[in-house]
């Protein structure tokens, strides 16, 4: 199977796991959009009943298109199970994300769910996060500053650019400053310092919050449940 | 003397501080207008040669119509001085700012500026912060969310709206939350948990921030140095 058919494959996988009545937060990204493909056939052939929230206005496009649901976030008072992708997903279950730039609405998204599933390709899998750039979201004012922070700390960032070499602005008009981290070996302690930054908005680290990771593989597909995962490593 | 002759009177002063071929942070507020006014007139008496940046838009636009040089922040390399106002000062040398909803890009340049300066009628000078109601600001995406959180914590928020019953928008498109504590008895710890919170953009608290408090009370104006201050206790 080449990539895209390994994201089908998951996307399709992901949508059974939508029950009847929920609310449902839909990701970014293109294994996201197989998804909601595939549960938007799944509305449409088993009349199942589902309100949506989504985390970048192109995926609540996609879906108002397929006849699903759609309301804002602020509209319901929790999210049953939200379906996102990842740009690397460590060994323990810690992710960056922000490779589409929707980091912000998708953590605050993920911060509301019950739970959290991630569906990715096998190549999103490794050892220790940080080949991936890590986005950083920040305030346009004073980012030039923030920029030179990151420099001066060794971060190697990078202003997150369009194909027309234009600044990225993000669906709350920030800018993306990429960091080129080769190794994020202290997780934790990268995010408080990320967190404690004036100027920054959010980062892609998302750490403690998926629940269930569907790895689309050559060989099948792979499911990795983080209480089975933990129970089992003690 | 009244409160407007007060604000007027620790402006005046507080202009005195600049000197010439410094970059000026200019503030938010009333006490601030008096401020730049006077700053204003030295340029123009004394051709005091500076470069101002602003935490506001309409700071800046006055700035601008008294002839005195104002550019972004993100075009200067550092910021030598920066005067503002503050809502509620406390024995620490702490402070709440935000009641003018520009507290993001106060706190931005107030981070990046190597001297800071906070300018207040007696009125300002407390105890212990949290009597004037804490903005927060958020993005509006999720404040839904946000705003339920700092409920269940007891935290008394509102959603800051204007004379029209509108949500008030920052400069920066987002919404503030006020929180009306009545006493804070841990800063250090709220503002961590308030950078911690997904949506939460920046909050009102500027902790070890200012170097220099001038205050106009009816007795004349007090100046209060942050080290003589501390270096006397010890």
């Amino acid at each position: 199977m080449n990539q895209n058919e390994l994201k089908a494959s998951v996307g399709n996988e992901a949508a059974k796991y939508v029950e009847n009545d929920m609310i449902v937060g839909l990701g970014s990204g293109t294994t996201v959009s197989y998804m909601v493909d595939s549960l938007g056939k799944r509305v449409k052939s088993e009349g199942l009943n589902i309100v949506c929230i989504s985390t970048s206005n192109r995926t609540a496009d996609q879906a108002r298109c397929l006849g699903m649901n759609v309301t804002s976030i602020d509209k319901v008072g929790h999210v049953d199970l939200t379906i996102d992708g990842a740009d690397e997903i460590s060994s323990d279950l810690n992710g960056i994300k922000g490779g589409g730039a929707a980091l912000l609405w998708e953590k605050i998204v993920a911060t509301n769910s019950d739970r959290n599933m991630w569906i990715v390709d096998e190549s999103k899998i490794v050892d220790h996060l940080g080949a991936f750039p890590l986005p950083v979201e920040v305030i346009p004012f004073g980012s030039q500053h923030v920029f030179d922070k990151f420099k001066k700390m060794g971060f190697q960032p990078s202003f997150r650019t369009n194909v027309a070499s234009a600044l990225v602005k993000t669906d709350s008009n920030n800018l993306i400053i990429d960091l080129h981290l080769g190794k994020i070996s202290a997780p934790k302690e990268l995010a408080e310092l990320l967190n404690d930054t004036v100027g920054v908005v959010e980062h892609g680290l998302f750490l403690d919050v998926v629940d269930k990771v569907i790895v689309g593989k050559q060989d099948g597909i792979e499911t990795i449940d983080r209480i089975e995962k933990f129970a089992n490593a003690n």
